[in-house]
């Protein structure tokens, strides 16, 4: 019998596997195949999945463009592993991403593969930041989320997520995110006032790092005016700009990437989740020229030359950024789920919605509820999950590529169990 | 013309990517194809490669039999992007990793997938040592290597390695490794004494965290008697004894796991690079089940079910796990390597060789001629790479798989190389 | 020649002891008697001591009662080193402190002597914080002081002195003292948010340590409400509360404890400064008695048991301290001093004043202004020094004791000063 | 009643103060005078005291040469306290020691009052040390005492009063002092392999701090070849060399400074304990004119002019460091305690006898022996402590002038005292 169509008892994962796992406690159920918008389990149930592994799938699962390309390379013996060897296949990457990303966007950054996680991604960001500046500290946002390796870690804000580290998270101080004091206070009045004030006790930041939605922080939306300020108060402070775009580059708030719709171009970017756009391990640290002070394998990592996801994510430069009609599709999807949610949060009380692009939350105010509508949703065939420092936010991220039809069937699964959980 | 014909200019490379580039400037050229042993560059031109991706391809590139189950994988659209969903290419993989690997060898070790890389599987070792004894002191060994994220660097030798860290790198204290001082020390003798001493300022460390055979470090071997008494050290103090067999595990020493010869159970092992068997990252960190005290999610990674990998992780498994004759051939190919290596040791003044398995050193009294060995094997067509804190070991890491012919080709190669050099 | 009729030249100083000197460069004069307010220079000039020992001669200099006690003292052969053995000295010292100044105030401590020093006393206090709660982390304030030594100076703001440690200092986190934005943000606004907030990033604090007056940071005041509501916070959420009472306390704000006025009673509280009242080294961290935690010698010192201090300490707690006439001379002459100060903040632009008690500042808006008003005043026969994180602040801490004709003196001296060098 | 005739119940101190105390239940009396070697309690007995304040007495209690000048300077109203302005008292001081001290051993350093005690001269040594070289990193010995705030007890050995930090003790890394092994080791070794091995995971050090002798340690003394290599060493790699003279200077070794009988002269140097002679809080730290990069007022302290101190100061260095007497008599009666305790080592199984000129160990196999000596001791008259790891040694500290009679009586009441408990 073919592999994909045997079963797995569910004793081989609460046996075996450590009690760290996560996310199959809320979906409990054994996946095999998967397609576009749709995965399959054991049993023959479909799901829609309106997750896309956690933003690492923007074009959906198994998207027949990469599949294709993916088949040829490997049917062709393209080189696999290869360390950070020179390779066709990470040459193309390169000149597509030059090419089609960065020089339309006026974007001049060299690239760095740090190994083939966001978090890779992030700690060499770090790094490089404080050997070109030569100061330790970092400054982070409220409900951050970076990545679980030590460096990631400490700038990262969810507190059960730090008391892993088994040791005090130091070297980074949290900011107010955007709308942290609901409007009322000025926005990076505490943060400046430290910055001027010799006397504050701040240790004078190598970088700010900041998400410009957070995902994992509960779908918080930073304004265009708020990032812009942000870039300028780094500039005129000599503090370099990071940008996390693991989650919410490749498109997921429209534009190729997040930031692009402030106008501003941050020193450091760090991308991974998509950028293979077929689910496949890859990152990238980008930054200005002039800070590529890196010595020759300074930072290093076995796999950061993952060729097979080059192959990929250059099919995905080609077919999905050659023009803009990827970016138009996101923020007319994006629109329907806000409409979507915007109509619960008026037909419900304790409901607020937020988000952009194809990132959306639908916020509860009892916070227990956002569980119940998800674990719901999940018995009516659908993958959705919650995120905020309560889990008080269902987060949305569903495939870009999705069809509005199958967009529309999932958000009416959403609004019944809605009505079930709250109705 | 097929992406795999096509030529890529070296400025690709020098102008976009950052500086922190390495292996691309001891083998300048641009690869292509590869296939067991052999790799193939855009003008045609064939290497034999002694280097097997860092140790991550111990099956060799592109391995026919796991090639064509990740063909059919791919082809049947199996899910490849599950973060920590249940699916049954991971749960089979578990099925034949307890039953193929830990079973048989009497170790019942709970799994977790920390995310795809070696580094991820060090950070989550580290974290849970600490989280469970509650100290933070690591102790690592001189000359150690264990990844570039901050928890992982911090328990690494390497000074230009760890001053990329731009923060002090604090919470570890090294130990000296097996036969540091040539002999003339007592094994353990400082190690000992300041754990006994209650005014020695040693905090008292959570974990030990030790490779067998220290492959970067420059191919230093641990005795079998040496880890035997580290692991009762560990034991009767208390301290968590974690094995990194990240680069040494999936047979480079001859057994699965390095640590087999010795006879001792870490309580923390780690395992990465060879484990999918095809160059595709896939991490594990495998501990005594009573250890697993993480609570759900409190450590994640986007990319810790890289299905693709569980698939050819499976094939590996079944195919080269069942019997020990991997590890016969291994052990007789090892001899091959040493007695090609003893042979140059005695023929030539300032050479000496050390290794175990097929992890393998030439160790030049003249750290300079390592380097123009490597470049001059390079220009006959053999990929070989130095270790080592001066780069003064020619290392040899050649898939396990390879042909005799083929090794003893390569040996010829370097034999020929060592003579041009310092002949 | 008595010692004290000798002179010694100018360059004794600036050939043989350290650059880090500081007091004598604002004031150039070789000083050799002082009794009262007043030190004599070796040429007979007098000056008039409005900075007592930066608040360590509350009672001003060689009081003649403290002088009596300690020259019989000393003449009977009393104990001058005690170590922390018992005895007679000391025993008297904590019978008073605890009758007349713990007692009356409803205030149970536990006294421990850390060393002679504030910054011993702030370390203690540290250290049994984190011990008590099992956490690393303190909250300290903006432009907060309290001391060199490298736990003391972790939790200080000014970022010069903070340069010092030559080590990243981490484990503390400042959040805003009150009225740091000009009182149009809301109270504990941003710390009660990133408490509340279990995705804050803010690391769990042991402890708040806090000034009640800023000295050194610049007269900055805390109102009463405010330290009531930071009081009412840290036991609302079991975190530690600190007050540093090493300058504020010993009746510089009028009652003996500074925080007295606000009803609060902080878990501990440390002293040192005036405690002695004759400028003898002391210092005391008292705190609640379930706190004391300690095993015997965790915490030591070698001169934590000075007896010619306790003996003066004792007189001074008799003499001073058995009713409140001292505390309302202090308010008086505390009204005396704002009147003079809001005399000339009304009739100069860009003057402004705050304080309390017998600490009060002058604050310039051009900040070079305050440094040079110090300066002619030397040159007037006053001694006066600045404060706040650019010098902006003259800051006055006269003898508690002086008589109002020369506080009036002194005041007439600034006052001509601010005429000379803004009239 | 005079104070001193008075008595204070032992409630005094078991009530109110706090659980840290530890000298007092070592000798569980009050009181009350001394005079040279003698205290007196308030029942009117009499204890010798070969404690002499830990070092801190060398030159006995209450020393009348001192007292008188010292009674006199009260008297006459010289400046009590000072903090760093130029003071008669202060010059006269540093004329002495410059011309009496420094100039006749050829040491040209220049000198900081970095506050009244040897843990705040150890701190702005540490700083200093990483400031001028830009490196975090200390390297302390093994069972080394520097001190008990935060920068001092990292580099401090004593696992106890490590833990009482409630962080962890980072930025130091112990290496073995003098016969560590046993003299079966390599002096540095270790110490130099690890710096020679850019591989080997040691942090850079800014400097070594060391102790000429360990006295809490145990009484450990380093030969001085060791000494000499050490700062060879030191010198060789461009590490600053700190010695810790606290303890071990002001002559107790017999030399003024302790590491003058090997010929060495340090970069930095910590004095504090007898350097004021008369047991008053006094403390300096003394560096190499290039080193002296402080920024004015980078390092403070409120009592760091402790003007009595000086006075007793300038007169302990004219009285006793005028000619070689004192050394002389400190290397006699060293001998005469040597000969005692070599015939005890001689007399009983498991006891031997190490030290320095008048600081001398006992240390016995059991380590309960040596407090069960010292409580006999006590009842017997005589104050002796016990130092080392498991408080193994009694550890001698007469003053250094006691008169030979005296310290005849006192080692026959040791000797008693062991046959008493060990016979």
């Amino acid at each position: 019998m073919e592999l994909l169509d045997q079963t797995v008892d569910d004793s081989v994962f609460t046996q075996h596997e450590s009690e760290v796992r996560s996310y199959c406690r809320s979906w409990p159920t054994v996946f095999t195949r998967a397609s576009g918008s749709w995965m399959t389990d054991t049993t023959g149930r479909e799901y829609l999945d309106f997750f896309a592994g956690a933003g690492s799938l923007n074009y959906g699962h198994n998207n027949p463009i990469m599949k294709a390309a993916l088949l040829d390379y490997i049917s062709d013996d393209g080189i696999t592993h290869g360390l950070d060897m020179a390779t066709v296949a990470k040459g193309k990457f390169i000149e597509a991403f030059t090419q089609k990303i960065l020089a339309p966007r006026g974007l001049d950054y060299k690239i760095q593969f740090p190994g083939p996680t966001g978090t890779n991604a992030v700690e060499a960001a770090l790094k490089l930041a404080r050997k070109v500046t030569g100061r330790e500290s970092i400054i982070s946002f409220t409900n951050a989320f970076h990545g679980m390796t030590l460096g990631s870690l400490s700038v990262t804000g969810n507190s059960m997520k730090r008391a892993g580290a088994g040791i005090p998270l130091v070297h980074a101080t949290p900011m107010p995110f955007d709308n942290y004091f609901g409007g009322v206070t000025e926005d990076f009045g505490w943060f400046e006032r430290v910055l001027d004030d010799s006397g504050s006790g701040l240790n004078r930041p190598a970088a700010v790092i900041v998400e410009t939605v957070q995902g994992e922080g509960g779908v918080n939306v930073a304004r265009m005016e708020w990032l812009r300020a942000l870039s300028e108060l780094c500039e005129r402070r000599d503090i370099l700009l990071i940008v996390d775009d693991v989650q919410m580059g490749c498109g997921r708030t429209g534009e190729f990437f997040s930031f692009e719709e402030a106008g501003i171009k941050p020193d450091i970017v760090t991308l991974s989740k998509s950028i293979s756009g077929y689910g496949l391990p890859l990152a990238l640290t980008l930054f200005k020229p002039e800070l590529d002070v890196w010595t020759p394998g300074e930072h290093n990592g076995t796999f950061r030359g993952n060729n097979p996801a080059f192959v990929t994510g250059t099919k995905t430069i080609e077919h999905f950024w050659s023009d803009d009609s990827l970016t138009k599709e996101v923020h007319a999807k994006g629109e329907q789920i806000n409409t979507a949610f915007t109509e619960l949060a008026e037909r419900y009380e304790g409901i607020s919605t937020r988000g952009r692009g194809m990132v959306r939350g639908l916020v509860f105010e009892e916070s227990a509820t956002a569980s119940k509508v998800c674990a719901s949703a999940f018995g009516a065939g659908l993958l959705a999950e919650t995120s905020g420092p309560s889990d008080e936010v269902v987060k949305l991220l569903p495939a870009l590529t999705i069809s509005t039809e199958d967009l529309g069937r999932g958000l009416q699964i959403i609004s019944d169990s809605v009505k079930e959980v709250i109705g």
